[in-house]
């Protein structure tokens, strides 16, 4: 066990470290931490390897895996041996002393839509009459490229997009009216691949580093006006959050399930079926600071290791720092649906909030938070953090 | 005029200078080089300006229309006085003694949808019975977010992706039988905007530097079968190829245009009409050394200073080195069509080749070179050089 003192049940314990990217008040060189209970442990003071002080997880990310098992098992070791106490002391801060930053530097992002649940929710309210699912679905995962250059730590004033929707028929321009949240989790790749050349799914752990949380902020409105033939763009790219520690795939090992079982056969590069990475991640959504929904990641359909095999099967390559995220995730319940849009189906059936109000989409000033746990070694849980966002009016010229 | 000996008609005369990055046998340090007539011009050698011995344009680019302006200047007149000829003269290197590299850092890719012509052929080909464009066509520019990590310069081999299709109505894996092309123009972002903040259509000249030849090569099987309803996937993202020589848009005075008129009235964002950017650039497609296709880009409906606005109109930030395409240039002949699925239409009519071959598609072996030429203040024509590549059968493990 640890020579710390951790806060109790804390989500930040020794089977989980971490990784992000701070400031303090009194250095304003960003440098790579680890979360332990309630204290961040500052790797560049502390190792003084210059690959911790760049600002970002990248250099660290592209060392690969070998490089990742041995600096987490060194970090276990300073923090459990009493023997490492005194040299360590100094580089423990307060979390609340410090300014996360975005941990990562995005190269390319990538959307899926991954849910068996919420693709079947948003085809019955999109395409009704027609099956909820396109006839594609179940032969592999859908996904799209997003904007990498919106992607931002959480915290970041979400303003809400303006653009063109239709209003009774008719192209309008205006604040979306519409806006809602998407709560997914993301998977960081470290090591680069080669162009083309595939990432067969079982080399899943060989390139992703670890997971954060994310939230694919939409508008509704502009979405469904813009997305036919060529899919989502204004309506998802003016910001994505994300959280600002990255649980490394090492602290996910308690966390690793089967899949559901599939419909329909699984070509040989998906097939998945003898190291499958489904995870036990349980997360929440709070609008406001109210729970509103808890969605389960354990039961999508899609998991990350096919969704790798999949983007890189025509041979597209990977660079450190890309992030893929597994679409909303939503479960059979109505209080497990991972966006507004499927809470309120479509609108017609408000959320009422405790403090009296509905809701439908986003107002200005609502503040949405995601969290996730996921089963640690020890029998206790492990946090992902939080990535959280408030609603700014439209910035008008 | 030059004090340079310059081939005749050259397409790289002193009211071109486009800039590319370079190395050498003797230096593989990647440095900025500017084309002059079958010579390249090595800047970081003349200037001794760091910012020219990155390996890339982007920081160049980051300076702003000031710098650039302020630059183009300086080497017009270093290339016509020749008080500077001795100066010059060594950092001047023979154009096939260099080998030319990416010209800048890709961040953000998105690809448009620009050209009635080619969004109407495929409208028919791909939904029958239904009208040609889609009801948001004539409102805003359609377009989507590719993958940056895979756009490569010209002169990389286009290894043939595989991946899924539907064969007879039944999902099938190999490599694509349908593998395509995009003659397209791409424009590159210097000057990076706020986020939250829309980049009015008449800022278009300060924040895009110049424009460049792209071919977003396409596998139309894989396309068709994953795009409903999230968009092109990996049908595009194996490759993207952009010709090497960047020109700025202060070359192309002379090639301003009107756009077409515009057959439904434009959102006020959207509103070009007293700073309209129609380009007058002539492409030209051989396929194995023939011309195919001769596509006008002078008719597209969507300007790239219109893309622009749209592309941030929702709050979404520009950063150095963004690029944005114009979506294969179509126009309204047979053979000005930009892609071979509409030059053969979906393969019922096959090109015949003067080697007495036909093609629908690419075969192995295929070499496909896109080149365009524009009105220079001269009354001369300027070159935005070529981008090529040529096909390699699938990878396979």
């Amino acid at each position: 066990m640890t020579w710390l003192d951790l806060p109790e049940s804390t989500g930040f314990g020794i089977t989980n470290l971490p990784y992000g990217v701070f400031v303090t008040d009194s250095s304003a060189a960003p440098r790579t931490g680890v979360a332990i209970g309630d204290q961040v442990l500052d790797l560049a003071g502390l190792t003084g390897d210059p690959v911790h002080a760049t600002g970002s997880l990248n250099a660290f990310l592209a060392q690969g895996p070998e490089s990742w098992a041995a600096l987490r098992s060194m970090i276990a070791a300073w923090l459990t041996d009493p023997a490492h106490r005194e040299r360590v002391t100094p580089h423990l801060l307060p979390m609340d002393s410090v300014t996360l930053r975005m941990p990562f530097e995005v190269a390319d992002y990538v959307d899926f839509y991954s849910s068996r649940d919420h693709a079947e929710n948003l085809g019955r309210m999109f395409r009704p009459g027609s099956p909820a699912l396109t006839p594609n679905w179940k032969h592999l995962p859908i996904g799209y490229h997003g904007r990498s250059g919106t992607v931002q730590v959480s915290g970041t004033p979400v303003t809400r997009p303006q653009g063109q929707y239709l209003a009774d028929g008719t192209p309008a321009f205006g604040p979306s009216r519409r806006l809602d949240i998407e709560a997914e989790v993301g998977f960081v790749v470290g090591v680069p691949s080669v162009l083309g050349t595939p990432v067969p799914v079982h080399d899943f752990s060989s390139y992703v580093f670890g997971v954060c949380l994310v939230n694919d902020w939409s508008a509704r409105d502009l979405q469904a006006w813009e997305y036919v033939p060529l899919g989502p763009f204004l309506g998802k790219s003016f910001l994505t959050s994300v959280s600002p520690w990255v649980v490394p795939l090492a602290a996910l090992s308690e966390a690793r399930v089967k899949p559901p079982v599939r419909d329909e056969p699984l070509l040989p590069y998906l097939d998945d079926s003898d190291a499958p990475w489904g995870l036990d991640l349980s997360l929440e959504v709070r609008l406001n600071g109210e729970v509103v929904s808890r969605p389960p990641f354990r039961g999508m359909y899609w998991t990350a290791a096919q969704q790798l095999a999949h983007l890189t099967v025509n041979g597209a390559s990977l660079r450190t720092g890309d992030l893929f995220a597994s679409g909303t995730v939503s479960g059979p319940a109505r209080d497990e649906r991972g966006s507004l849009i499927e809470l309120s189906w479509d609108g017609a059936e408000p959320l009422e909030l405790p403090d009296g109000t509905t809701r439908t989409f986003l107002q200005d000033g609502d503040e949405i938070t995601i969290t996730a746990t996921a089963p640690a070694a020890d029998g206790s849980h492990l946090s992902f953090g939080h990535v959280t966002g408030t609603i700014r009016p439209t910035a008008l010229p």
